[in-house]
């Protein structure tokens, strides 16, 4: 199992969602390793170790990220596609977090291969149940992949 | 949303463990909608609606699969990556339940695009809770994709 520099990479752009979000990790005592981003060209600039994130390294992938979709600059969609089309990042799980009911939105995070969708729930503990949940879930229940030798170099 | 005639697919050949499972899903009460297949040609047959299973539809897939990966006939990946690898299967949610540590199955699960991976715990209560927390998950909170159009015809 790979060491990690960050539990969660949260891509967020909405304020008080993040605010929330990191509230409710505080709370559940689950990672401390949380790092924020607020939009698509800063997500796929650290998950693939460039611009400001040059420093990072494959090596240390999150455990998972939690994928807003509409986001400034570059969208959640494009940022899941680069992400599951590249063998260094492909392994990554990515849980799309929208407030979207479009079916054409779900159906094509699950075409370019997202791990799971989850629609955003109204209010504020119902949110922080999610955000518990899901972090619980992904960082305790789901087994992660060392990154492919190739990606090490 | 699509309808459903299965919740659940299990897919595991030990009947020790397909009893564990039924046991800890009948009493969480989060389903009853859960169809057991004991081999990865079986697996095959029901989402691909095949042989036995030519009565079934693509309208209604199952919310997620369990699957383990040493399977007799058609093992667990080669299950994943004809599920993964074909327009009609490829948006359901297939979790991987196995007894392997081994880092090259779990890469190799990840790079099939499984949507996530767990490793069986021993112990009838840490299984019992285990089946309860994934069903939760996949059932409660994940979204599911109707099926593409393409495959409605």
């Amino acid at each position: 199992m790979a060491s990690h520099d960050t539990d969660i990479l949260l891509v967020e752009d909405d304020p008080q969602d993040v605010e929330l979000a990191l509230f409710a990790l505080r709370k559940s005592n689950l990672t401390s390793l949380i790092q924020v981003v607020r939009d698509g060209e800063e997500a796929l600039d650290f998950l693939f170790c460039n611009g400001q994130f040059s420093g990072r390294s494959f090596n240390h992938p999150p455990r998972v990220v939690f994928l807003d979709l509409k986001l400034p600059k570059v969208d959640g969609l494009q940022v899941l596609r680069e992400l599951k089309n590249d063998p260094r990042t492909k392994m990554i799980p990515i849980v799309v977090m929208t407030s979207s009911a479009e079916q054409r939105d779900l159906q094509e995070g699950y075409k370019l291969g997202v791990n799971s969708y989850i629609q955003k729930p109204v209010g504020f503990d119902a949110f922080q149940k999610l955000i518990t949940d899901l972090s619980y879930y992904w960082l305790k229940t789901n087994q992660i992949s060392s990154p492919p030798v190739a990606a090490r170099a």
